[in-house]
């Protein structure tokens, strides 16, 4: 099973990124979970969408349609989700052909406050109404306090925010698996 | 009163481009409506944020400062707040001083759909949250089925939009003397 | 397959209880549609919650356990989930063991307005993640103007809408399916 | 200034019933807060609804029709605002004139989990849109691990929590200032 996983920041250091790391080591067996870059994509435009889209938002387009699930990691902007990973998954939209369509997928979420990014979250939901991806609904994980769970270069350092993600991993394999 | 709209799309020819274009024209004595110019804006990356900011987020950053007051014409994309007008957002919020707190909005919105924007402006009012933006409860402006409401420019040309537009504009001019 | 459905409206004539109505006219082949009671729900009180739940409630926690699937069609009340709904969601919650856990639901609604209880809708999907209902994506059923679309007794005479409940209710069968 | 206090909640104990009763003793100099009663508001039924509301959905309305501002205290039942809360306000927001249009409000809210009654807050959020309610922005007071900060009658021990409601009332006094 392959999983894309999505971090909605573009900070080296970043909580969230660092979440997506603490994944990639915790995956059971049986999953793969490859880090899209979303560094490079573009601000949407509506007049540069059309057959010759930006060679970034092509590639990311081949990783979402190869993928049978999708993590997402998303810090909280300002009481929703971060503008440049709203923006990737506008591009991402335009491609024909439904490439999220039917998947599963999981949303963490580390912010430095103490609602863990949740406001974020249930935006992000919304959004997957629309993209018609299935999102586990148990458990969430909201990392709180980030700052304190991770160390100076974002990585998780705390155990039972470890464990979480590896029971929502858990989930994920196995919610994956009954869309399929 | 210098309101400062900001439309959530870059498309030359937009439908919310055009709503802005509309507000200019419809605005009452008193109200001086400014464009803002979000093209320029770099996707946000916490590791170039700090006191030297990307000169186009400065500029606008000073039209923030500089306004009385907001208007805000949203297209919805994917059930949400476009990523490029988060992601102004989102720069703007960072920086010092609070540029946005306590001040008054307005929220227009067009779509190509029936829904009008709506899922966005409901989103975007809990971003306004955050930010101590005071925005109008009424009346709310859902633009639905904007290409049949707008030329081939996007200049609206439904007489029924702009009269609704017209009586947001005042009430809006008169939210922000009694916030003032 | 049985399916549950609950109408958020307890008046006689209710637009969404004639939504109920028509979905039982057009269940497809091997599903059948219950519409549960919630007028005698009472008030939560978490005074009155524990071993001795009141028999309303009791009653319809039976058929919330013996449904493989839910039907909701939700009136939009102050842009919101009708009270009454609510309070019968709340009551169930408190039953122990999951009653909704895992399941599939499919959520429609009609509102006399321009938006088909949309805004209801969306926060119904906020309560589905808690209780772990699984609620299909697509189609959504809107009903704008339904006074247009329903006779004097709420039953609905739209050939339009009637096959888009149609659609609805085939795919909630595939989706339950995929779920068991 | 009258308040109108609406605690989300029958239980006799609730913590949110306490906040109220906190906020009660922490009013600052010239703000009278007045403790609503929902326990007696039957179900909503628009068949029942028109000239003849029942006795105490017209007792509740004259409370609201005298009020200067609101406070909500919200709990958080299944991600949302709780039913009975909601069903008050379903039949306050009938009674013709407006009742509740242009005042100022202030929310809290108190939860045994870890969000405080967040996702229940930004719900109320959006029905005060459509009452044409103005929210107090900052502070918000989101209350978690409720039952470490509340003794068993539900009255508030918690002192940062009594400061951060003191701050609120002083807001929503000046707020509600502002909009008179």
């Amino acid at each position: 099973m392959k999983v894309l996983a999505i971090a909605g920041s573009l900070r080296e250091k970043s909580y969230n990124r660092g979440l997506v790391r603490a994944a990639r080591a915790l995956a059971p067996s049986g999953m793969e979970i490859i880090e899209a870059d979303i560094s490079d994509i573009p601000l949407y435009n509506g007049d540069d969408d059309g057959d010759d889209r930006p060679a970034p938002v092509t590639a990311l387009a081949e990783q979402v349609k190869a993928a049978d699930a999708f993590l997402f990691a998303t810090p909280e902007y300002n009481y929703s989700i971060p503008g440049v990973l709203k923006n990737a998954i506008d591009w991402l939209s335009r491609v024909p052909g439904g490439i999220f369509a039917g998947k599963a997928a999981a949303i963490m979420g580390a912010s430095m406050g103490g609602m863990g990014s949740s406001r974020s979250q249930y935006h992000l939901r919304q959004v997957l109404v629309f993209l018609d991806v299935h999102p586990l609904n148990k458990p969430e994980v909201f990392v709180s306090a980030a700052h304190e769970k991770c160390d100076d270069n974002g990585d998780l350092q705390d155990e039972a925010t470890k464990e979480m993600i590896g029971k929502q991993l858990a989930a994920l394999q196995a919610w994956a698996d009954t869309l399929q």
